[in-house]
């Protein structure tokens, strides 16, 4: 056994991925980020004019279009697979690629559909990305790290290398979902960005002078190319919405116990303060509810023990849906909703665009006759700092024994962990769990103070914030969580719906401004509506606790409404 | 400010509890122990005939009287009053007494009652006892602790001593319940059996010669003697079933996240790998339903945190009660109910009055044309060695802590804690987390593998287990916990259910028996047909996690099918 140094083995695994791309899907001289910034319309040229049609469908409208026997999985996956290989030369969002597997299980998928007559779940023929966090077989989970490459999380020899799959794998396949791929990650999965050693820099696809995002900075490139209509991430402190956010896609981070994690590769874990979660990204909200909806039909809490038993509530998507006004001649059985806006959080403002954003939103709601109140929780920066402490909780001793495996060096997102030497102690993650818990009951009081507030006679449906203070962040510039953190922090639900893309004529300077700290003023000088214009500015909207089917309705809600104006 | 000692300020809280007894309440010449162990019957020449036949109803017969206005709520308390008062004097089961808020509490009630022509709430009326672990406004929280007298959970000057209720005091109030006392606990709350410096030991009301269990012990000795209907005691290891169980009485260990917890005093607050929960004791089933429903009635979720939004579910009851034949024509729609027994865990056989309990069980079930199979999980001792841990992450900083206040000893039950130094750091604890969230997945899936093995179709609907190997323990002899924290480490559900007393001429020694270990030969060795006769001997059915309606709705059946025996 050679002992070869880290550069190789990255080198190697990057080139087998880059290998596995057939060779007439390979572009022959990608455009450096300089002169094709916007790569979105530029990969269309190397498709035909089916896989165009099929790869701008949305998963719900697929899953419709080969539930009625419109298109074959196999042909759906087939164009999948090469946008996504296209996509991976231009952006670096692949971890690994199994076309070939996926296409064989999209034949398997036609002959049952073919045979029975019926799909075999809801997400038939429906090709789905994965966050390299999802074990699968045949390929293996890297993580990021060069360290775990040839080994199952970190470890040789355990016998689950390549055979074993996470029960999240095993629901998508009894729901008849296609896997082609995984996705990059930054390793540690703890950064906005995405970047590792191994495949480099995560490139947002819209405008590749910034990042897709992170920590499911591979979906967000991926989909928000068109590489796949529907993928999973994960988020812990923002990792499913910070990259939905920034490639102008529909996200969702659920509450924690409501989708199965079990045998998921993770970062610090058994660390259970704040949990992360899994969710999707896609690039409409139908999507997301479908894919939900396909989790919890298989009875998830009988294959994950974290999991509650929760099915689906129609009657809570039916509380907001009866509040909705179409114009369609629907009765007004309700009244209207009701959101809080936090424009900013006390700490750092966002950049002009997303402000712009907010108020875009705002705005359009106000005109459909709801109703947006000031949002005026309880200190953000006390609850983002009681959650930061469980992400140190051990010192970064597991993510610096996943590098210690290869002797690779961190990225300079998440150099953090290497000044850090001391762990928790018991006494003291206990009296963080203490804090954290107040601090949820605090905002739980407050949330339920709004019903004076509101003229609905409840509690806001709702809370508009952005996610981040930026658009998207330029490379090496994330620095700022509190906009995601907070909702991990307080475990609620939340749902991203892009709004705008910037406009530099528009979103120009806020010369003058006054910052509110030094970070504040950093983060406010990166803004340049040159380096920005184009890029996509995404809100999220926050429910309370297990409010999926709530948040779910209302991000299709707002996704009608904004298409029409 | 004088300095008194810890044995001054014990004694002077001692006297205080005594001195809150009516004069003539007061018990002028209470029996020895070895003269009158059981002081069931014998506190009846205390009590009128009116208070008699109060006292002896359940919570759910109290309800329905005073909702229907055959009795007043004051009437009522005044009777569970005078009741509790004599108990007190009989097992030391009381830490604070509030007769007279009680009685103000039951007179608006009936005020409310008169005026409105409806109840409150489902417990309208009804005297409810809580284990000194609850907040209640006018009297404090000791917990066991000398050192908390006169603080709130040992600190002084925060502004909630005797002021700040518990979330679940609140609830209990919106739902028309009386509060009137608390129970005691052992200090630490970490022992099957109750003693602390304040009260002393509590003693088991059918049989003095034996702990009333804990920790919950003062609930379990006034509800088994009758001086509280029902009582809500919380349980990390087994607190609500062993002195549910060891009182002849049913008792129900609800999952995490069902019932709210919040602003509880606790021991090891903070800890979150193994959770204490609240949960009910009373006198029936019904009862155990009554409550439950009465708390979900109220949207827990919305006023704490770590509630999940299950309301009380009816179907789930539904698909109990349907595979129950109960002879009086009902049409059979189901078809039989399936269980599991785990007849011993392995480690320490349960006494022969407990083993006869379950072949009484089962016997019972089969006869009504239910089905029994062997129950043989994976390994109960690795499970219990894993979920140990986290009862000692802080090497018992927290409860030296508590005993350092006012210089008191630990009682022997709970001095384990003194040869413990060594606090867990944060990556030990992440890896107990995985460990147990890997046992927990070992376990659901061979529940789940019990599909094969019954003839319903289904895994088996519960599991019938000993919840200790003793009916109850004799003083300082509760050295075993497995058969009770197997659930608080799967987080199932349980419910007690009471189903025989030791009959000494029955339940003889097993003489000749090969013991599996030294500890169950010294288990073993502590039987003795004459201290134990009379006794009562319980069993627990466990149910999978967050199925609490379907374990009411077996345990409200096991008590029919066991009264007609």
């Amino acid at each position: 056994m050679s002992t070869s140094s880290w550069q190789d083995i990255a080198k190697q695994k990057r080139d087998s991925i880059f290998a596995a791309i057939p060779s007439d899907w390979k572009i022959q001289d990608p455009p450096s980020v300089s002169s094709q910034p916007d790569v979105t319309t530029y990969i269309e040229q190397f498709l035909s004019k089916e896989e165009l049609y099929i790869t701008a469908s949305s998963a719900d409208q697929i899953a419709s279009r080969v539930g009625s026997g419109e298109w074959t999985a196999e042909t759906v996956t087939r164009a999948f697979c090469h946008r996504a290989a296209l996509a991976h030369q231009l952006l670096h969002c692949l971890h690994e690629i199994f076309f070939d597997a996926a296409i064989e299980d999209a034949k398997a998928l036609d002959k049952y559909f073919a045979e029975h007559k019926r799909t075999k779940g809801l997400l038939h023929g429906v090709p789905i990305s994965l966050k390299d966090q999802f074990h699968v077989k045949g390929v293996e989970t890297s993580m990021g790290y060069v360290g775990w490459i040839g080994t199952f999380e970190g470890k040789k020899g355990t016998g689950k290398e390549k055979v074993y799959e996470s029960e999240m794998v095993t629901t998508l396949r009894n729901a008849g979902a296609v896997l082609y791929c995984k996705t990059s990650v930054p390793h540690t999965l703890m950064s906005g960005e995405t970047v590792n050693n191994i495949i480099g820099y995560t490139l947002n696809p819209k405008n590749r002078r910034l990042t897709a995002g992170g920590s499911s900075g591979g979906e967000g490139a991926l989909i928000g190319i068109r590489g796949s209509p529907l993928g999973l991430g994960t988020d812990i402190g923002g990792s499913i919405r910070i990259p939905a956010a920034f490639n102008g896609l529909y996200g969702l981070r659920p509450s924690t116990g409501r989708l199965p994690y079990h045998g998921m590769a993770n970062s610090m874990d058994g660390q259970n303060s704040i949990l992360s979660v899994v969710g999707p990204l896609a690039t409409n909200a139908a999507s997301l509810r479908l894919i939900t909806q396909a989790f919890l039909d298989q009875k998830p809490w009988l294959v994950d023990p974290m999991v509650h038993e929760i099915p689906w509530r129609y009657e809570h998507e039916n509380s907001i849906n009866e509040n909705i006004h179409d114009g369609r001649g629907m009765e007004k059985r309700g009244g209207k909703l009701s959101f809080g806006v936090l424009k900013i959080d006390g700490v750092v403002n966002p950049m002009p665009p997303v402000r712009r954003a907010v108020e875009t939103l705002v705005a359009a709601l106000e005109k459909a006759g709801h109703e947006v109140i000031e949002w005026t929780p309880p200190s953000h920066k006390t609850l983002t700092d009681a959650g930061f402490k469980s992400w140190i909780f051990d010192a970064g001793n597991d993510v610096k024994g996943a590098f210690a495996l290869s002797g690779e060096p961190m990225a300079d997102q998440v150099k953090f962990y290497e000044t850090l030497d001391t762990e928790f102690k018991a006494s003291e993650i206990a009296a963080t769990n203490v804090e954290l818990r107040t601090l949820k009951k605090e905002h739980m009081d407050y949330w339920n103070s709004t019903k004076d507030k509101t003229s609905t006679g409840r509690p806001v449906d709702g809370v508009i914030c952005p996610l981040a203070p930026f658009p998207a962040a330029r490379p090496g510039k994330y620095t700022y969580y509190g906009y995601s953190t907070w909702v991990n922090v307080l475990d609620y639900t939340s749902v991203v719906v892009p709004v705008t893309n910037v406009d530099k004529a528009v979103d120009v300077r806020d010369e003058g401004y006054e910052a509110l700290s030094d970070q504040d003023k950093q983060i406010q000088g990166d803004y340049d509506p040159e380096v920005y214009d184009g890029s996509h500015v995404s809100l999220q909207i926050v429910g309370r606790r297990l409010q999926e089917e709530k948040m779910l309705a209302v991000a299709e809600y707002v996704e009608k409404l904004l298409s029409k104006q």
